[in-house]
């Protein structure tokens, strides 16, 4: 338990196998191009927040299989050839992806994979794992941080996160929006304020509330957050917060906080508030937790509730009901050719080659609410069409337009300087302005077009007729 | 990313605080005794299964702060006399619980940790983290398992795992009644069958899908599963199966099986058999995947699909739609006192003192639809009272009763050997055997009673009073 060393057998044994085969018929060198992307929206929304690029750079970077892994895969059955092979294993391909915190769409490559086809596709369930997942969580932790507005939000999910996916839970949910977090792993290793208050056993352990507050004062003034609904809240939790803030202003302290955690949060709030201010401290904040999410945030301000700091949980780090993105890793060129999967469903069947994605302005810098797929040299295009009602087209000669795919890892190794977690929170929030309101409300979005290009299109349509003989 | 050790810092912030206070003030070596529990079913269920206690255990026992925590808390403005504290702290609680792999219910508890406050605090959140997650998967494979019978269930879902939770979510699986997966560092690790097939790309990296199978027979001949649905299931991907099949037996080989990835399973299912069979070829299994779950295959097998393995990811691994089991950790006794938490709503008011649990039982050995949470001491319980209603009341007379929690840890060194997981998976299908149908039917099943005896009745009673006062 103590150790957990994630190394290449984070994966599926498929991915293995099938490097078996092409290492051992010697196509383990050919060029390969592999797409990241994903079909559905989470949360019936209207856009998704793409994060988790760092982890998995970091992951490529550091990729190879261990003595133990190896020993496991010989006793597997795995030949030792391909086994001795796989020792110096390395991740040399190069990857292109939108920048983290972009605001993403469904169907379009978010991430493009070229490398030697051995390499491409081992690595393909660890993208898809951190991806899918941080992505998941950024999209809730965006949706939440655009109801909450410049309230603080701290991530209190540990508890009911998913194992040990509650590491980059709480990265993820800054990715989003969120300001702190309780998870101080988390918190040391992505450099993310660390915020917490106090349990109710830490209260119960006492025979009075009074006289727990006054200790956790005492030892721990600063940043001081009282807990106020263990027996009573307006009746013994407020009160007792207010007479132990009264003497922590004899000593030139400020208490921090109380903390609503049952109850009706936004009846208890304005009660609570008016108490407070009523004794003039003005100055203490109110956090409110509780199976909060983006919905009965919402609803408590509406209601005008005097909360200042919201503490998420379960709903933030699990992203229910969704609980997944549902990304995928597809092949578009391998062996000098592009390669298109087929399917009785239009709308699963893959773009081939190596492409690019253009966002499409308005001259005043807002998106324009689509973004059309082409080939990687294509120059210019002007013309989109929808990409799988072939009748569909949008003239795109007023439009200006900017790449989304960039070069971000160059044989093996990452280019240029990665921006840290607060630039890239900031980068998610500056693209959601962007991003016009009907693409943004909670129920039934404007659906925001993707689009491929003329050449794409017909490409896919030569590869299709070729594959129906 | 690489090496990712969990250590005491993989908590919430809170927990330490509260550790410094009580070290501070001298109560850290109190008493204390905590019970996990949790509320609600998931999945609109009538049972749950317990899973992740082994991994609990080993945590507990490697309990420490690394110096790179230590430096971290100090940097956090922690006390330095807690912090050096900390440096030799380790875990020398006792635990009671119940087998891995039991059969629970709501409101009972399931771990008890008995220790010092400070270190029986300090475990919250890292306890409550993998026995939440790995108690809903465990569920929800159990839920599969209970549909399949004795077909071969083989866990897919790495890819769409909450991150680094799918390491766990697979040996819950496991727990739960699955007999692969694909996950090979969980297989390595936990001692499981690793399973997997092949991708489309494999498939779609050559010029044809005939050679695509031939080379991978010629490679892998052992455990040969061709995926069939890369083009067109029926016209091509069986076809050809059956040709490099039919070439295998040439070579004293036998493929595998083939996997339906999309279409409808049902239909397709049943044509693939039919072609397989028409030439000889019964012994090839039929695997399916894509989108499945409880639901889905119990509708697949109400129509004859012959399926014999079916692989499930998303749904198995990240347990929609609820995401996290609402497990909570209580204090119930500390300073040499019962404890008790109060709230409006008289189901969240807690139970104190140090408890155990009967599961009553008929004559014949099955379960008679009943928990009596007791005091740990009561020798004799006549009477069971509903927890909530003080009026319903049952005769316990004529039932048998069994213990549920057990010694698992003594001075934080675990008790007797921990059985094997392949053990706990078969307790769990023990278990399930006894519990009555009517708790398991997926739609409203009927509710399986937990009450309490009279005496932990009239403390929770008298504690109440004593703080309404």
């Amino acid at each position: 338990m103590g150790n957990f060393s994630i190394t290449a057998t984070y994966t599926d044994l498929y991915q293995i196998s099938m490097a078996q085969v092409y290492f051992l018929t010697g196509k383990a060198k050919h060029e390969a191009v592999f797409d990241y992307f994903f079909r559905k929206q989470p949360f019936g929304g209207g856009y998704t927040i793409f994060a988790g690029l760092e982890n998995v750079l970091d992951f490529l970077h550091d990729l190879h299989f261990s003595k133990q892994d190896l020993d496991y895969l010989k006793s597997l059955g795995l030949q030792k050839e391909f086994v001795d092979h796989l020792e110096t294993f390395r991740f040399r391909g190069t990857v292109y992806a939108a920048h983290e915190g972009e605001v993403v769409f469904p169907n379009e490559p978010i991430i493009t994979v070229v490398g030697n086809i051995l390499e491409a596709q081992l690595v393909e369930t660890i993208l898809l794992n951190l991806i899918n997942f941080q992505s998941l969580i950024a999209t809730k932790a965006a949706r939440i941080k655009s109801v909450a507005g410049n309230r603080v939000l701290c991530d209190f999910g540990l508890r009911r996160a998913q194992g040990l996916g509650g590491y980059h839970a709480t990265r993820a949910s800054i990715v989003g929006g969120f300001n702190a977090t309780s998870n101080v792993m988390a918190a040391r290793d992505f450099e993310i304020p660390a915020a917490g208050t106090m349990a109710h056993s830490f209260i119960q352990s006492y025979d009075d509330e009074l006289t727990a507050f006054r200790d956790f004062a005492s030892q721990k003034p600063d940043q001081c957050v009282f807990l106020v609904d263990t027996y009573d809240t307006l009746k013994s939790g407020v009160p007792n917060a207010i007479t132990v803030a009264k003497e922590m202003e004899q000593r030139s302290q400020r208490l921090s906080g109380i903390r609503l955690d049952s109850g009706d949060l936004a009846y208890l709030s304005k009660q609570a508030r008016y108490m407070l201010d009523a004794v003039g401290l003005q100055y203490v904040k109110i956090t409110a937790s509780n199976q909060l999410d983006e919905y009965v945030i919402k609803s408590l301000l509406d209601q005008q509730a005097p909360i200042d700091i919201f503490g998420v949980g379960t709903s933030l780090v699990t992203g229910p009901p969704d609980a997944a993105l549902d990304g995928v890793y597809k092949l578009a060129y391998a062996g000098g050719k592009s390669r298109i999967k087929l399917s009785e469903n239009l709308k699963k069947v893959t773009l081939p080659g190596k492409k690019q994605v253009y966002r499409l302005m308005h001259n005043a810098g807002k998106f324009f609410g689509a973004d059309v797929i082409t080939g990687a040299d294509e120059l210019s295009v002007a013309t989109m069409y929808h990409a799988f009602e072939p009748d569909k087209f949008l003239d795109l000669s007023r439009l200006q337009r900017e790449p989304l795919l960039h070069k971000v890892m160059e044989n093996g190794k990452v280019t240029g300087n990665q921006p840290s977690l607060t630039k890239i929170a900031a980068y998610t929030q500056t693209r959601l302005s962007l991003l016009p309101e009907e693409h943004k409300r909670f129920e039934y979005p404007h659906i925001y077009k993707v689009g491929i290009s003329k050449s794409l299109q017909d490409e896919r349509n030569q590869l299709k007729s070729q594959y129906k003989k």
